[in-house]
């Protein structure tokens, strides 16, 4: 097969996360962080989940009380559990860019060894994905393909679809947290930790509200956040919005 | 100022690492991990710095004893503790893009409060930077902008020139070692951390040597990478160095 040149626009960020070295040693760091923090958690039981309830604000943050619920993480999957590296090899080479169909997917690096040093310590892995409940079984047999178990949906397998609120996770963090204490959450996107984040405009402000909000103290301390470049929210706006105070002061 | 289209090739990295909340979480978690690890290790002093030998080979690592030392932590300057949006900026304006000019730097978010309180915590903050040394009073002016002590050449900050191996940072850091017990080190490319990580080629085989070779498990443990997509060795391969498994598959 001859490989054909990709859209330029994305060959930096299929360079960065497939490619390197760089993007391996994030992965790991962060799955090593996530885990040393997900066992800490588990020998002194917090008293919250890392799960906001409905009524938080972006001012006011609250979480779902743990009680003596059992110890789970919850991990978004794709770009997180996951690398698509069949979908995006298919961007050179034209091949099936559906996400509905069967492609070769790696582990993220750190991700299988990880979950499995977790279940382990007696903290559930639970899956919060996304893709449409039309692909569960499809999105489950790449969780197996990388060596992890195959979910069960309801249980620890949650896909977008299952409640009436879409694309917007937080129904399912929500259903999650009524049974679970969530030590900690993995995900490539902001929607993957609370949607009062990801729902921010404009990107100037969303960054602000991860970054100097009371939810910036969250970062590597219950939430870790793996750096998604091939797709994604995270690959929003022009000038003004990627350097607002150089355009300010040119202005 | 009229803003203008960037290379396209260089969009996607920038609005990621300099416009996202995402990019903003991956360095706060980051920072956040590193203290907490450099404080473990502070109340528990390790044997070892995190710096390699010169003996040390992809297959047989081995590490600089600690001794007695001080406890130190480590540094890469650009991408690390500062982010150059000047010069980002100035890829869409025409602005002045030569690395010895002064330009606006933003605080990487989470440095700067993480390395005030290792210094409180008694670790000293190292910088080791591969910027020039006829450039050492323009990058300690970047650091004082940011809110950080300015640093003392040949003390606590290093940059290249300063010994025969010009950009492989392995010499300045042997020097380092040799007076302080390094728990931690930061940086945005491998060579920050060891050059024989950074000088495997091809690309696929530099990524394996970061992610399943000896030095896997580094990374979060000693070892904290922060993401660059706006530049460097990260964003470097085409399909086949990209995709390698991919490739041979179709072939």
């Amino acid at each position: 097969m001859q490989a054909q040149e990709p859209e330029s626009r994305q060959l930096v960020g299929l360079q960065f996360l497939y490619g390197s070295g760089e993007a391996a040693a994030v992965s790991l760091g962060t799955y090593r962080s996530l885990e040393t923090h997900a066992l800490a958690m588990a020998a002194d039981r917090p008293e919250f989940s890392v799960i906001v309830t409905p009524e938080a604000t972006l001012d006011a943050p609250s979480y779902v009380p743990c009680g003596d619920k059992p110890l789970a993480v919850v991990f978004d999957v794709d770009e997180t559990v996951t690398l698509n590296t069949g979908l995006g090899y298919n961007q050179f080479t034209g091949g099936n860019s559906s996400l509905a169909a069967e492609h070769p997917v790696r582990a993220a690096p750190g991700a299988v060894e990880a979950i499995r040093r977790l279940e382990q310590a007696g903290i559930t892995a639970i899956y919060n994905t996304n893709r449409t409940v039309d692909m569960a079984e499809l999105v489950a047999g790449f969780l197996v393909s990388i060596g992890l178990d195959r979910p069960v949906m309801g249980e620890n397998y949650f896909l977008n679809g299952m409640d009436e609120l879409g694309g917007n996770k937080d129904g399912r963090r929500w259903t999650i947290a009524e049974d679970w204490c969530v030590v900690a959450m993995a995900g490539d996107q902001l929607g993957d930790f609370a949607q009062i984040l990801n729902t921010v405009e404009p990107v100037p402000a969303r960054r602000a509200a991860a970054m100097t909000g009371p939810y910036a103290g969250n970062w590597g301390n219950g939430w870790f956040l793996l750096p998604n470049t091939a797709y994604g929210r995270a690959l929003e706006g022009d000038v003004g919005d990627i350097f607002p105070e150089m355009v300010e002061a040119a202005n």
